[in-house]
């Protein structure tokens, strides 16, 4: 870590920082020059409050070389993670479809849907069971039921279940599900990522609203340190002052993240853009782009069945889809 | 609720959509234009799926002609809420002033604090006991025994005490506390917030650093719909694309809050800007524009001593900002 | 345009309202509902201000049901346009590779990346000789001199050239020029657009950084406006809180904006992402989704060369990527 | 400027980026620490494309050291400016507010408004003549009529007045005005930037939307440059995610700017929130945090004066501001 000082700051004030850093265990190598100074830091400076020194009135900035994040850091992990999720791979070259409704809503709705992303090339089956509402008086899923009936079209389909954890006390009702979701609400609340990370189960943790990608290894790390190394990062669109989409999708967060990390990276075109029109071109971007996976709503109710609207997909729209990203993923 | 139809939809496609309405018990009222149609959704619409509705092909928009949130509301409640603190009121003229370290750190350390701003005329003390941090590997505060200390020093000034909860299953050791805080991260962590709700104690509801003021009172409405009234909402910086302050203090959403509910508003510049020069300032901005009290980082600390520096002012400047406050709120 | 009035207007305030309308010269056709109000507006209502209705103390919200852009809309204009720059087609199938350096710097320079762009696929040449540069004390460009070794470049390769026009009193410079850029920084400089909307070439207008699809159809109505139907629209990123990159880049305005408008949509990823090994992913993500063209940044100059770095590509890096775009556009 | 190169970077890539540094006349001051290696810059840096050195491939990041603006820095010029605008001062304690209506409409309407505001203590007069739009079919305001009613009503009430340029060719129409206004949408327009420059005239420049305080910083440099000293900031409103406020007042762009730089500070709380009700506690919170003034629009039209409504004030409105802005500024 590099702090740098501001020109100003008496020699006083820096040895005294200097004296600060060695009570934490740090040493110091002091590089003077006729504008600035700055000061390497060398030793474990992860428990440093990074805020804490940039906030200080003589610190111009502080630079980490190393990231703060260790496990994901592709540096420590050069080779791609393949996370085997009940035979189904994802990473290092192998694609994952999740496909399925946004809610879960009946056992006839989910066994429908679940054969026909099936047939059309889907390898997991995504649904709601928790449903994490703006409002409290709004419909707040078939919570344990809910994850009863994505087991039953397990069993039917044979597709592992991904499904949404919104707190830890619920863990018990999981214990059968194949990969565990965090939303993107839940990215940095911390004591559920410890929870996830010591139950062991596969996570799906989608990107904040708001959250750099950092961020988002940052909250990995906290999975990670807890022993468990399989997590697969989802970008699900950020919030910016675009209105014509829900949020933007930001696609470049698929190549960077590849950059920093060696953990899968998949993309969920129909939150991002919350269109169905869209959703199509979105994933065809994203597979064009080196994502490890996509996860699409697919629904077969009467209300988007009539408008042939919403976020979702009807089931053949999303078979033509799939045929689609099977010819892009060809140029990999 | 409005629903704005498009100018292309069919008769056969808008019949269906008002069969659907009546199925949700809302009756429509029909307006058809010359270029529009617009259906007024009659009922209770607040379990409807608003954002379903929007996504569908055939609709331009939804506008909500009531607000989603309807005991956070002005017009259910017109006058302002007085919330009481053992003793300390906020709200309706009432200003409070809830001052302390970040983190609790030994009981010398926060005795001091709170005896020096207790003197300077803060009515409430804050400290950090359980710290949401951005890096598993960073200090994670003294958790209970944080609580403790928070406990004696209020013992010894009388000021009640304000700290974090981050996980609903670290209840129990918050039974003693006199004000909850729900950070920004976790303002959308739905399960957490009814548990809140049901436990009952005053909350300090801080804003997600990327949520609208409508969703803030949206997770505002959650607690209160546990049957909890006594809920204080706290503006603490958003994120933006400027990188010279930490976030960005919306201080318009002061009185834009005002206006939209009947509860308690205060500021926290210490966490918004993150510099503690600009700590003074956006304190008396946002006593200027009639916030209900604030939130400030005071510490006594040696390295923030050493550089007059970080988040946090020293007992002196939050002395003599105290004095400037007092003068300001003579406009109201 | 429908205007939505809150549900407390008085009667008299409605009618004062709709009076005013009238004056303005629209009808109003009025729904009164049990908790709304609506305005139907008919007439023409482009001329109105809409910031100012929205902004009166009884309209809850007003919504334009036709779109405030006519001729670059869809839908009086069901076709993709199709423009035809000497020969080099962009638009309805037709797909355009602008690459060069840049800045103009020397006729070697140019003339040797022109050379090798064009055998690896380019139609067109770009190169900045005005440039648009934050500080005052940075080099400018080669200005004229630069247009004149475009032109030369043009002479020796065929290829159209396109650069960026920041000043409408510069217009004689650009007689020969063969596609007008405008620049992201001047995409709302009001009195450029009637100007080069007179001057009649074609014209590249770039997305601002901060700037709504709605907004950019707006633009390109200015020039459309003056009888110049000849536009190219570009989506090269915009501004959020994400630092990893320089901008983000928006992909799924390229789709949305072929529903808005028949005008076609290229993405510059260079300038989007701002690091050279992200330019390959994000163009071909970028012609998966539909883009109509790509603008790409590529050098031969010695501290890139050195360095494989920067936001430019290599002539190798181009002509890979020349081929993989190749595949993806076999989807179409 | 120090440049930190990659931990991977070898010694030849080093020393070739050193040398060509030392090309562009610049010494280099290397540090290698064990982790890292830092370049320390010494010379003439303005003309260093940064963005180019960041983008390197080798290069982790580049700092500036002083700043990339001189003859804005507060460091060059520590105490406050002072301008002086036909007898009305503004900065270094000197308080302005300038008010007026949005769109320059009749002489009698101008007038009006003018002697009201004189009255309840605004010392300048503000009014749009050339009005930039984002339709193409709007009203593109009175252009050089405007001008002369401006200069009629300062005639009769002797406020200096303060109107927006929108190009350079109109610059002769603005010869007698006081004032020239650069607005949000041409902060970058670096060549209209060069030319009020030139032009002499004091320039009130507003800060763009997605614009930080540095690029603001740098513009305004533009016009220093050109040895136009009297250049006066304008905080107005950014763009963020948030849509209850038409934009978001960024209130601690104020005191950051006074860290930054000498030159005077304004706020404008119409544009920023474009709502009436918020204009007092916005222009009481500006004025709290240390703004140099304030610019306020007023109107006297039916369709305001009967809906109550609006981004403007009426006259009685700023009327009472005006009292309790006097009464926070003798925290001063």
């Amino acid at each position: 870590m590099i702090t740098v000082l501001k020109p100003n700051t008496t020699e006083q004030q820096r040895d005294h920082l200097i004296s600060w850093f060695k009570t934490q265990g740090i040493e110091v190598h002091l590089s003077v020059g006729s504008e600035y100074t700055v000061l390497g830091l060398v030793g474990d400076t992860n428990h440093l409050d990074v805020s804490l020194v940039e906030s200080l009135s003589i610190v111009d900035s502080v630079k980490r070389v190393s990231e703060p994040y260790k496990q994901c850091s592709r540096k420590f992990h050069p080779d791609d993670s393949v996370i085997d999720i009940d035979g189904v791979k994802i990473g290092g070259g192998n694609f994952a479809i999740i496909a399925g409704p946004c809610s879960v809503e009946s056992e006839e709705q989910l066994t429908t849907i679940a054969e026909r992303v099936k047939e059309s090339g889907a390898n997991m089956l995504r649904g709601g069971a928790f449903k994490p509402r703006t409002s409290p008086y709004a419909f707040q899923g078939l919570r344990g039921d809910g994850i009863e009936l994505l087991l039953k079209a397990k069993e039917k389909t044979g597709l592992p279940i991904v499904t949404e954890l919104m707190d830890a006390s619920h863990l018990p009702l999981f214990k059968d599900v194949d990969v565990i979701q965090v939303g993107a609400r839940n990215m940095q609340n911390f004591e559920l990522l410890k929870e996830v990370g010591k139950f062991g189960k596969p996570v799906l943790l989608k990107r904040g609203l708001a959250n750099t990608l950092n961020e988002l290894l940052m909250s990995a790390e906290y999975i990670l340190a807890q022993g468990n190394p399989n997590v697969i990062l989802c970008e699900r669109g950020i919030r910016t002052f675009e209105t014509a989409t829900r949020n933007t999708l930001d696609i470049s967060a698929v190549p960077m993240l590849h950059e920093m990390t060696h953990l899968p990276v998949i993309v969920d075109p129909s939150h991002a853009s919350g269109i169905a029109k869209l959703v199509p071109p979105m994933s065809m971007a994203a597979a064009a782009c080196g994502a490890d996976g996509l996860m699409i709503e697919v629904h077969n109710d009467p209300i988007n069945a009539l408008c042939d609207g919403a976020q979702s997909l009807t089931p053949e729209q999303f078979d033509d889809l799939s045929k689609k990203i099977a010819t892009i993923r060809t140029v990999f």
